[in-house]
């Protein structure tokens, strides 16, 4: 019993997109636990695609397909497993009613193109796509003397993996698929690098049952720990010592683990003391604000902020003084505290952050290059901080906007886990 | 005459790395004209990438292999090739001789186990790796009674694409491919959906040279417009008439073309009519501020914004009247004019955008669910309009922010193209 995935999409062949479905079911399929050897793409091709299917049918037992369920005439995907396997196709009147509330819920009509995607093979069950119109199926067909679990999933990254998660996860486990398991757990660093890291917990890096594995992302580095065991309780009691210790080692520079996002982190630290915080903006144009306002019920704590693009702006709304930008320039030390200053005053919060830099790539010079800025951390104690950061000339507009952010956050989380 | 790329190597099939390396290929191979109508995954077994040689031998002439190249026991490819076609393998003093120079010049020695690298079937030539020690090859062989060209790489990306372009290039124009070039130009439309579109222009999508092929990506659609000719110019001169057909069809949903984004379409329409635009957001929670500031320069047409998550924050800053708030409600058509109004004024632009929703997953009502949102635009004319949008109450918070934030640039361009 063993996994292909085989992704259908012309647009792959020519380069036009990375295929990043299939590394994310490559990576679905080994936490559980289903042996995957082969992967295939093929294009928008009735005969290349019942040839791909000939030759998967031979070799694998479980074929997972992504692309080719959309509404034009060159998706081809549901039409070539159904002839493949000499099976007529049939429309589902719950995947029409489906398709048209979703058309009727943005004010739109169902055009008579959709009707196809209704369509799936006799015998076949509808995997449900909760944000587009192209269900899947699900499909269990005894063929050559085996049983072959046939799925399709469409193209589009974001209803694929709601569509696993949701309908297929628990399909496979149902399966007998994922009982031994392999358990992880991700602990999350900020202000620290990969090597500095590695270097602090090397000797942990010999372990076996778990193992620990170092991943540097932007920003971010992480250490992976891996149990394998029979429950999860069981591979949690292997963890837990070494995830300890790790932060232990760590200290401050720990700032959460698996899906603890920086943003979710102070968002928690800011609930519990019931506190709130508000931005000013210049480099980073509202980014911050969005990172914020990403955590849902986000209201609680933030209540808004200046987007100071200019410097009329940042005296105007924000209080920063024509002496101080005049003396010290909009990128430096006083304006960032002034705008953090500015943002707590104005919107009579606990927290205030100002961020002003030079994003690039333009605009940097031999004192001031691109990559240089400032963040300015007002606090409820009255005190008002700042820090400078060179994120590097060289570095990309979005990459410095993007640094600029989680530093903000970054150092509101130590400002609230310290004071 | 096809062509097809497999990759080798067990990290692919467990998820652990992206297969970036089939993108390059699949792009550099589309640029020469190269057909190719497969692609192939597999791991570090001998059985079973005889098995996926076998397959690719029948419908496929030119294989193009990556990874598999490396010292260690579990690197297979030459191996595999060698006896798939049942020849010896031979070693190559000057591959033996390259690699000890490589060792030498970080003054290292040679290990033994990089001997393994410097065997090539009997009757390959060698394509060397300036950067690495593992190199590839390029043999042409008769099997099964046609040509077959094989070559092969390592799985390195930077080692693999020097490779390509200093020898694999070279070799395949000499063989006569890379003559007739494919050109693409991808038009890009927003406020239609994928199927309304796909009617309005169904009768191109028969054409032949050149052809046409919908995509559709989150809240954009597109069309590529593909050709096939001895010449940029040439392949111009097919697309030119079919794009502007497209557009006359289309009319205000077509907003660009190729890399052309909202956001910098956007931009250019404002710095041409050297006019600034302010944001008022809510739910976007400064992510609209963020995209218009993505743009490097952005300062010269957008001065700032308030980001008004609370209403007290829409009341002092953006001067929405409480009378307002408390009759309608925050997300409304009258709070978004009001909006837009506001950060127009308070900001001193040309424009002035206001955007209030319910983001989710919590917070929604019978009348007000999640997914609605009201969007405010006052314009240079002293007009304010405000329009109304349904995301879908099902749809993930990230999705709904990012669907109204691009939303409310299409109406900023769509106004500017028509006032």
């Amino acid at each position: 019993m063993s996994a292909e995935i085989i992704c259908i999409g012309t647009e792959l062949l020519l380069g036009d997109i990375l295929n990043t479905n299939c590394h994310y079911l490559a990576q679905e399929l080994a936490s559980l636990g289903i042996p995957h050897y082969y992967q295939t793409v093929v294009g928008d091709n009735l005969k290349r695609i019942h040839q791909v299917i000939e030759v998967a049918t031979q070799r694998s037992s479980i074929l997972v397909f992504t692309g080719g369920l959309g509404p034009t005439p060159d998706d081809l995907t549901t039409e070539a497993i159904a002839s493949f396997f000499t099976t007529p196709l049939e429309e589902k009147p719950e995947i029409i009613a489906a398709i048209k509330a979703k058309f009727a819920s943005v004010g739109r009509e169902m055009t008579a193109n959709n009707r196809k995607q209704a369509l799936i093979p006799v015998g076949a069950k509808i995997l449900p796509n909760p944000t587009g119109t192209a269900p899947g199926m699900i499909w269990q067909i005894s063929y050559s003397g085996k049983t072959l679990t046939i799925m399709t999933f469409p193209g589009v990254p974001s209803e694929m993996h709601r569509m696993w998660r949701e309908t297929a996860v628990p399909f496979l486990k149902s399966q007998g698929w994922g009982q031994n398991i392999i358990y992880s757990q991700m602990l999350r660093f900020r202000g620290i690098g990969e090597s500095a890291l590695a270097t602090k917990v090397e000797h942990l890096f010999a372990l076996t049952n778990p193992t620990v594995a170092p991943y540097a992302s932007k920003g971010e580095v992480r250490l992976r720990i891996s149990a394998k065991a029979k429950s999860e309780t069981e591979a949690m009691a292997l963890i837990k010592p070494v995830a300890e210790e790790i932060q232990n080692i760590t200290g401050l520079d720990y700032f959460g683990k698996d899906e603890d996002t920086l943003e979710a982190v102070v968002s928690k630290l800011l609930r519990d003391r019931q506190e709130a915080v508000a931005v000013a903006e210049s480099c980073t144009g509202g980014g911050l604000g969005s990172i914020l306002t990403a955590i849902p019920g986000s209201s609680e704590y933030f209540l808004g902020g200046i987007i100071a693009y200019s410097n009329q702006v940042k005296m105007a709304l924000l209080a920063v003084s024509e002496e101080t930008l005049d003396q010290w320039g909009a990128v430096s030390h006083p304006v960032a505290q002034q705008m953090a200053q500015g943002a707590k005053q104005k919107l009579n919060t606990d927290w205030g952050i100002g961020v002003t830099g030079i994003a690039g790539p333009d605009g940097g010079t031999e004192t001031k290059p691109v990559g240089l800025v400032y963040i300015g951390l007002a606090s409820p104690d009255g005190q008002v901080a700042s820090f400078e950061y060179r994120f590097g000339k060289d570095r990309e507009r979005s990459l410095i906007r993007y640094l600029s952010s989680y530093q903000a956050l970054d150092l509101l989380r130590r400002k609230l886990l310290t004071l």
